[in-house]
């Protein structure tokens, strides 16, 4: 299995932990948005980018509006009218870039099936699951409040939407996006990964 | 393996091969569109339904009035105001829910997943390949010409498309609909029946 498998997947879904056995059984590394936020923070690349906002933030107002920067100094426009958003968002895609470069791995979230579109050794996943068996497991193994799973879900699920819509400008839930999409409940989760394996073969 | 099994398919994607494939696989029956049309025909519902359409298209303008019909006598609309096309629709679902009341099948087509929502003993699947793939397969598989392989593609699946939003309200591409999605040409045919094959089990 010579491939970088990308992760999408519905709050709750069990996507995280399919990604993490996926990584196991190929013994190749794992990222979730965590690492990818933190190795985002920590690369030179992200702290120019940030240092750069600083600075132009403090500039003259020509100079602003001569750059598409918001002229009340507000930190969350930086040197090309980027948003503090976009910033992160393009400090996370080097990092993606890099450890796909570095080869196989499994990534997790922050649009990775978007950042690595120019690569032919990419396989996108997306990991759904029912509405019941997404409560059950936000309560049982997340720890949350059973009267409030429901609203956490569609909340997460509305955030992820809205940041590949944004980011990608497509439907987080338009199937054109993906290789596989796959139902960790059905079959359960074991049978889920065990299709996905077979799918990507040895 | 005790499931009935739709399958939703771009054109050209292999979705009706993969069906039967899977068919042979666990020796249940095998339902694509020409058969579901054919029973429908020759159903009794079918004919039954033809007839009151032809009825009522030459019924008094008061009927036609107080049931919501066309008053103009067009035959495109008979009693309760359905259209033929809708009406063929309700033969084929009938025919749908009995085919899957009758025990395991693949049905291909004919948005069987949203025929037989209701029942809890269904897996939906939708088979997708690359443009590339599908252009190789119209040309080299269904014999078209390779001048016009692009075009018919596209408008096969914007054909597919309109009938599902018309007849189920969704959109056909949003994988909330389906179970499985899998791309048929990433890993080859025989490989995408396998992963498939794994999923539903034995």
């Amino acid at each position: 299995m010579d491939k970088i498998i990308t992760i999408g997947r519905q709050y709750g879904s069990g996507g995280h932990v399919i990604g993490k056995m996926i990584a196991e059984h190929y013994d190749i590394p794992f990222y979730d948005n965590e690492l990818i936020s933190k190795a985002a923070k920590e690369s030179g690349f992200a702290e120019e980018t940030f240092e750069n906002a600083e600075k132009n933030a403090t500039n003259s107002l020509l100079y602003s509006l001569a750059m598409g920067i918001n002229v009340y100094g507000n930190q969350d426009f930086g040197f090309s009218g980027l948003s503090l958003d976009d910033r992160i968002f393009m400090a996370q895609s080097d990092v993606i870039r890099n450890v796909a470069e570095a080869g196989p791995c499994v990534i997790v979230g922050r649009c990775a099936d978007y950042v690595l579109k120019e690569r032919t050794d990419v396989v996108n996943l997306f990991i759904k699951a029912s509405m019941d068996y997404r409560l059950k497991r936000v309560v049982e193994e997340y720890g949350e409040d059973p009267k409030k799973a429901g609203d956490l879900i569609l909340k997460n699920d509305k955030r992820r939407s809205n940041y590949y819509k944004y980011h990608v400008g497509e439907r987080w839930t338009d199937l054109s996006n993906y290789d596989l999409v796959i139902r960790s409940d059905i079959m359960g989760m074991d049978n889920a990964v065990k299709a996905i394996v077979t799918y990507l073969g040895d």
